[in-house]
Parts: C-alpha cells; sequence; structure tokens
C-alpha cells in the first residue's frame, strides 16, 4: 500500500505545478458577507485549467512517473473531470493517455478528452466494469493507471489549492470543502497543517451519498450504492484508504446539503458573483449558507472546485 | 453646454474612484486564444460594484457635486444599470437618490435599486414621458439630474476601465467596446488618448440599433425608434452630443452583431470562461468572434461591461 503523503508533499507538488496550473483567483462579494455575516473568501477552481482543480492532482501524479511509465503512457477510468485532467496533464507532458468513459457520457466531456489528445476507450455502464477495463488495458499495454482519489501524489496536488487559499488570506478560521472521494479534502488538510494550524475543516458532501459523514463518524470507511444528486463529481460510493485517515485526523466535521440547496448556491454564484459553478462546486458554499449563524464574523474560505457543467442542464438548473 | 472632457478627466476620475470602485481583473483562455486566433484579454466589468461598469461614471459624477447639491440629493431615470449605479453611488456618498423607473421594470433591478436605499418613483412606459417626470423632480426639490452617458463626469467616469487594461495589459493592437449611447466608447477613446495611442478602437452595437455606425459614417447623430434586441444596455436611440465628437475623432469604425451572435458569445463565456455576462455585456466579444481572421496574432482587448441579467432569462438564453 501506498504511504500516506504528508505536508511537505503538498508543498513539493506546489512547486511541480508551478507554471502549468493557474494560482488561481481568490473572489469577494460584499453581498455574499451581508447576507451570511462572515467574511467569505472563494477559491475559485472553476477558473483551474480545464476547468477544475482535478488538473492539479493529475499533473502532480503524471510529473513524478519514471521515464519508462512516461513512454508507456497512463490510463484512467472517468466520466468527468478527472478524464480530462489526465488528458491535459498528458498532453503537457507529453505522454500518451487513454481514458476509459462511458458510452453515455456527456458528449462535451468526451470532446474535451478528445481534443486534449487522449484516446477514449468507451464501455458500457451497465454490463461492463470499468476498472477491469482500465486493468486490462494497463497489463497489456504497460500503462500506468491513476486513481481518481486514493493515490499520495493525487492527494498532494489537490491540496495545492488551499494551500494557495491560506498564502492569500491571512487568518482564516474555518475552510468548507467539497468531499467525494477525499481527495481534495485530504489534500486540504494536509495544506492546513502546514499552512493553518488553527483553520477548521469542513467537509461537505450530498446528503444522498453520506456515507463520508457516517466514515468519519464510526471510523470505518462506510460503503454506499452510487448516490442519486445533481453533484455528479460527488457520486463516489466510499472514502479512500489513504484519504480517510487523514481526513480523519484533521477534519473537524462532515457535513451533508441537498440538491435543492446546491441548486440556490448554484443562483448566488450566477446572480452575485457572475460565475459558473457547477453542482459538485456548490457543496461547500451550500453549506455555509445553511450554517452561517455559526460562523458570524469568522473568516472562512469556501473552495469552489469547478465549473464544468453542460450548458442545457446549467439552464435548466438555473430556471425556476 | 457642458465641455467635452479630456483624457485628464479620466486620470482625475480614476483618482476620485480608488477605493471606492473595483480594479476589475482581467481574464485571459488559452481556449479563446485557439479559437480566435488574437491573444484576447477581457476586462470584467461583470465583476464591477453593482455587476457593470455603470457605477463608475455614476460615483464620479456624484462624488464632484457641490455641497447644497449633495444635500438636496439626485434624481436618474433608468430600467437598467444607470439606475442600481446612480443609487450606490448616492449611498456610499450619503445623498438622497431619486430614481424614475417604469412600472414593467424587471422586479429584480427594483428591488436592487431599493436595497441601495433610493427612493423609485414609477411610471408607465407607455402613457408617461420619463425625462419629463425626473425634470419635474429636478425643479420641485432641486435634485441634480444625472443622465446615463451624456456628461462630461460619466465619460470620464466610464473611461477608467478602459485605462486600467492599458496600464494593466501592454501593446494592445485593439480595443472592443459596447456601444448604445456612447459613454463607454467615448470614455475608452480618452482613456486611449492618453495611455494607448497606437491601440485601435472599435464600438459594437445590435444590428437591431445601427444608429450609431451611421452616425459614424455619415458624420451626423442619427436616431431611431427604440430597437428590438436582447442587448437591453444598448437599446439607446441616438448617441450624445458629447459622446459622438469624441467617439468620431478615436475610434477607427463600429460593428454590428445579431442577437444570436450574442447568444454565441454568451454561451462562450459561460462554458469556457465560467462567467455570467448579460447580453449588451456580450456585444464586443461577439464582435471579435465575428473579425476574428482579421485579428490574427495581435492583442486585443474586449471590454465585458456587465453581468446582471434576470436568471431566468439567462436560463431561457443559454438553453438551445
Amino acid at each position: 500500500m501506498n504511504p500516506l503523503p504528508s505536508p511537505a508533499d503538498v508543498r513539493a507538488a506546489a512547486e511541480r505545478l508551478r507554471g502549468h496550473a493557474h494560482r488561481t483567483p481568490v473572489a469577494t462579494s460584499r453581498r455574499v458577507d451581508g447576507e451570511t455575516g462572515a467574511c467569505v473568501f472563494f477559491k475559485c477552481e472553476n477558473l483551474q485549467r480545464m476547468g477544475a482543480f482535478k488538473f492539479r492532482g493529475a499533473f502532480t501524479a503524471l510529473s513524478r512517473l519514471a521515464d519508462a511509465q512516461r513512454r508507456a503512457g497512463v490510463v484512467a477510468y472517468s466520466s468527468g473531470n478527472h478524464a480530462q485532467a489526465v488528458a491535459l496533464a498528458a498532453r503537457i507532458l507529453d505522454m500518451p493517455a487513454t481514458i476509459v468513459m462511458p458510452h453515455d457520457a456527456p458528449r462535451s466531456k468526451v470532446a474535451a478528452t478528445l481534443g486534449y489528445g487522449a484516446r477514449v476507450v468507451g464501455y458500457d455502464r451497465v454490463t461492463e466494469d470499468r476498472e477491469r477495463i482500465g486493468a486490462a488495458l494497463a497489463a497489456e499495454h504497460g500503462l500506468t493507471l491513476v486513481p481518481p482519489y486514493d493515490h499520495p501524489d493525487v492527494i498532494a496536488g489537490q491540496g495545492t489549492a488551499a494551500l494557495e487559499l491560506f498564502e492569500d488570506v491571512d487568518g482564516l478560521d474555518a475552510l468548507f470543502v467539497c468531499l467525494g472521494g477525499g481527495g481534495l479534502l485530504a489534500g486540504s488538510a494536509l495544506a492546513a497543517e502546514a499552512a493553518a494550524p488553527t483553520c477548521r475543516l469542513f467537509g461537505v458532501e450530498p446528503a444522498a451519498g453520506d456515507d463520508g459523514q457516517r466514515s468519519f463518524r464510526s471510523g470505518e470507511i462506510v460503503h454506499i450504492p452510487t448516490p442519486d444528486t445533481i453533484a455528479d463529481g460527488a457520486q463516489t460510493q466510499h472514502l479512500g484508504t489513504l484519504t480517510f485517515p487523514i481526513i480523519r485526523r484533521r477534519v473537524t466535521d462532515i457535513h451533508t446539503v441537498t440538491d435543492a440547496e446546491l441548486v440556490d448556491a448554484m443562483r448566488v454564484f450566477a446572480s452575485t458573483l457572475k460565475m459558473v459553478v457547477e453542482p459538485t462546486g456548490c457543496l461547500a458554499f451550500a453549506a455555509l449558507r445553511r450554517l452561517a449563524p455559526e460562523f458570524a464574523g469568522q473568516r472562512v474560505g469556501v473552495l469552489v472546485s469547478g465549473g464544468n457543467v453542460d450548458l442545457d442542464r446549467y439552464a435548466t438548473l438555473l430556471a425556476r
């Protein structure tokens, strides 16, 4: 098993990402501060390259591969941002990439993945097992599998977003981070250990998939069926064996929000901050909005994880 | 008649606005650069206070009033961003503000204007004349009327957006600016005279309301009926007596774009730049997208004028 990554690994990942990932801006809004009573700092990973924080982890992992691995190339399975992240990182690092995506993946995501120069292998979501396909491709062609969250380099890379926020904003009292498999939250926890020892950390997941909260409170990783939620980036079935212990060690609590709360937060992002944020990217802010009275007068960070959403779907969600 | 403002007035306005207006960010996108062949710099006035550049002109004008005028207060007529701009500037400067708005103005705009502490006076768009109501209120209560574009301080204030862009981005070859009454374009022209003498300037208006283009080419201010376009901030009927000569002196040409081109640009803003931009704010980019081959390899500024659009309307426009 891989060793747990450390706060130093997050700093090393930040060095690797310099000049490749954007140092995304931190947005503020007087209106949001007025409505929440807190002083809120939005870390805008929806403005990251390929539209989500996932680029940080994928690039970090790929940039650490040995020459032989680079030449053979990488494989990943994902219907979401991890696919595009691996494809873009591979293009930058000049390695072949194969992405295993379901036949019914949104065309825009398939097009974006192909646009980054990756090879896309389709599969049937009902009858085939993507992990088996990925493993078979890896074995047959000597490809290195890049997991979406449970990998030390991926976790360290994702942590660089929070690290930048801690560097740019002094004295944060709390940070809200979305939670799927836990890569971003675990990375943020490592960043906080390094750079913000007094900042409380909160994970936020969809109410329909509260495995993270149950795992956190019980001390054992809970597995669930794929949850039914609009937060498609958080439809994971369980935390990782690496992400879980880091989260348990440093995070204060895990909260859940409903899809309706996600849509409300999405509307505030559009109307007040003029930002397009995908449903998963609304998790952290939705939780802060509900819990605002507990954070009155505090300096609170909100990690906005991504902005990749089909426009037709976005329009449907925005319309009341 | 008021004298024409000068480039020095724009610099003076920038000083007045310091600490009150946001210095808005300049956004770039590798994808947009790849698709246009140009190197494009978006000046994001949709992220300005109250969501549009109009705050710059209104605050500049109000901040220059004499004490007696401040005490009596200001009046403006507008169903759009100028209303909110005057209301917010008046609140900051602690003066009373009265806004004349049609009974059928979008509720969100009425609410925002009231939220800034202004008094709203309604009128019937069909049977009543807003200019007469404004003049009557001004005469009766000694209020100072703040026109939306044809005023030297308003023009100078609007020019500060382009001035910031010229300061932040060296060597722009061209700048695209939306055109309604001409306040933003004339102000940008003054800023260019001061700070970017070799940058070519282009105004962009809706095809349905091409009075600016016809005026520019004929040398006489052309009046038209209210044009039918989704660019509600550019539904003006004629250029101003102050804005026109400045535009004629410095601008290279005026282009027009269709509503369909505005929607296409709006979708690119949402999907690629993750930004909410109102239809009028899409004018400049829509023109650049069509004319891109002429600007290959050039450094091109695009003024994104605002982001205030009712979300339901926005959703309808985004959906195909």
